[in-house]
């Protein structure tokens, strides 16, 4: 169902790490560092993408994430139209199809679509008109695939060697498509071990097949890690009860002081946002200094103005920030 | 209760077709016309109305109305402020001309209003200010100006001599400002013969007295047909049990191919969207090759750039484009 | 729980009325007066704070409020972000201080903030970044600091020597907040009384401490009045049957022509809006001769303008209209 990579050196659509290249998200990520002097000057704007229509496309309600891409266009002033399809045609019984072509219809040239059901993505991008980029921004437990490349972003700030690091996902990662994307960008940049951890009933049974190494008790998953990504609890997307209670998951699983101690001494902290405080991660940890959950947040913005600017096809030299 | 037309060559409030002259009418098509070069180009922006602020004043939803509107603003550089007035003072007891008089002290420039009444377009432009331009998006059963303008436009792209063609307009006639514009637009632009068709619970006893000519089976209305416009079945707007069920409309009135097959063979078929898909027209003509319903969508922001540009004065020349 | 107030002659948050210096606020006004010019001419933006980013927060619906900083942002060129919390990850049980990090991370500038409880937006400034302004945007009961001062800004136009001047406040100043801002403006720039007057059950027992005459009659209230304030009966905020209805309050405290022929013959009547036509106010007055209501309005962009330039340092010369 997916579609196939885009020619080297060329980047269309965003749908999953999967169909990126090792080369294409390495060049991502450099034209992410580039932009990260915009986002922090006083004047937060470069004309990259001045005249181009970027359109919000989100059935699933994500103020943090809509923001950032938002911000992002913006920043490379480009318009921006939020559709929440709360309100729209698509509760009059239009079909994504029909969305489709409208939205193509009033000459848009960048979709970014959150969805709940995985796949959408791919499927805007399998029939969108030639000109229109699709960015997928979240579809069902599938992918996130900005988030993934904004962990990664950060985690190389701060170690540059990728190759050598071990790094350990803490949680619900049966329905985290955040942590797909984050295992997928990990394992294509070559980090030495990802390991995933959490309750027997969230972890997937194939999840080995991906290339992690899965553990059960977070005792045996922190020793020697480098980088800790604690997930948020979905407990909007969880069906059944699954776990017992948020105060038992979080005396097996929250990531507080005592069991960070176990991970090596320079290990980083990160979340993928927002937090829930006392459940998957204790306050101390959350604001302590090993965390980068909020580096993170800045991280995107740069990383999906990346993104954007290589899809749209201008970026790749200095003159970018002009 | 509608206000007397502007003087020749002027344009300052958009309300409904009938109070614009035949002159104005072909002015709106050209400038939309020179427009469609803005928004197929890759910059699709031109600063004709920098610095001048555009109010979306929806009381009733439709996305893909606002969000035309909106680009037509955006790019046009106008600053656009969306209102939605399920979020507003107006549950708070404000009455509309408080709401008029508010909005005028805030210095907009231009409202463009949709609202579920018949003549609350014309009651906003009665009462603005005089530098204030009213664009009426939909009032009731009234008018829905722009669509029958957009409708004519994509006409003309394809048979420029109107005086020649024969227009059938299948559907909820009744609850149709749609219908009532298109019918305007067309009967000024002297269309040969403007056919309406449908159930006789869903036309109107007195719209013979608009020009047209009534029929209640779609076998007798489509031979020698140039353009098919079929209607959505505003089913959010019907009272009562007008007709028996969609799948009985869809036997009687749905355009199939079949029944296309009865019209010309370079017959066009419009739809104002979103369409109901076998409902009011089967997919295959929805998607067929005679189909301009998406045209319909990218014509329209031309169409309403134009009537912004000429009612803020500022088009007319060849500089507008610049 | 106030902060400190600025260094003279500088603004960087606005929180109430009260943290400001006399010249502050003359400064406030005496730049709003130089963005009227603006906000009337045919193009409304000067390019001040191009790229910026402005935030607007709002956990309190209130659509004119936004709209007007929403307006004043975007004459000032800035990048307008609207975070309506009722669709926000707040609901997901995302602390304040979480929330405010992570706008933060994302670079914005500045802060309008909005919220049911008082010390909220005390709250955001003590805990925001020193390079973020946060302004008040109306805090439970606390303050509504730049209601307070286009009020003041609309008196002064018509009546610049404030020394001289009686102004009486009707209505429920028991919960507003309004109210609180304009005592504490009026009474730093030195007017000579200030009166409120309204139901017992409405007026608070130690508001005599700031500095104004309490009266229970409006008869007794009016006479000598310079200018007679109405404010809004805040029925969504008061608990319990304070007043036995709007008919009663209309016929003891409704502001009439007969009532307000009590007052000098050219005092002015304010009022904060929106307004309930008999209620607070018949309609003869609010739509009269000595009604300022709506240039209320229009100066509350200009003061807003005037106040974002201020705290984010580019206000004060001549330049800044360019």
């Amino acid at each position: 169902m997916t579609l196939p990579a885009d020619p080297p050196g060329q980047l269309h659509h965003l749908l999953d790490i999967q169909s990126l290249s090792r080369e294409m998200i390495v060049r991502i990520l450099d034209t992410a560092a580039s932009f990260m002097s915009v986002t922090e000057r006083s004047v937060k704007k470069v004309p990259l993408l001045r005249g181009k229509t970027v359109v919000n496309l989100f059935f699933e309600p994500s103020t943090r994430t809509r923001m950032t891409f938002e911000l992002a266009a913006k920043r490379l002033s480009a318009d921006v139209l939020n559709l929440d399809v709360e309100h729209s045609s698509a509760k009059k019984g239009e079909t994504l199809l029909d969305t489709l072509r409208n939205l193509e219809s009033m000459h848009m040239d960048m979709l970014v679509v959150r969805h709940n059901e995985s796949g959408s993505a791919d499927f805007f991008a399998r029939h969108a008109a030639p000109h229109v980029c699709v960015l997928n921004a979240g579809d069902g437990r599938h992918a996130h695939p900005t988030q993934g490349l904004l962990d990664v972003f950060t985690i190389r700030r701060y170690k540059p060697d990728l190759s050598k690091l071990v790094v350990t996902i803490i949680g619900d990662v049966m329905h985290s498509r955040v942590a797909r994307s984050e295992i997928e960008a990990l394992t294509k940049l070559g980090v030495a071990e990802v390991r995933v951890v959490g309750p027997r009933t969230l972890i997937p049974r194939d999840i080995e097949a991906m290339g992690v190494r899965v553990l059960y008790r977070l005792e045996d998953a922190l020793p020697d890690s480098d980088v800790v990504i604690a997930l948020r609890l979905q407990r909007e997307r969880m069906q059944g009860a699954l776990l017992p209670s948020e105060g038992e998951y979080f005396s097996h699983y929250g990531l507080t002081s005592k069991r960070l101690a176990l991970a090596k001494p320079d290990a980083l902290v990160l979340h993928p946002g927002p937090i829930n405080r006392g459940v998957e991660i204790a306050s101390d940890v959350a604001d302590g200094p090993r965390s980068v959950i909020l580096e993170q947040v800045a991280n995107g913005i740069a990383v999906r103005m990346a993104v954007m600017a290589l899809a749209l096809g201008h970026a790749g030299s200095k003159e970018h920030l002009a």
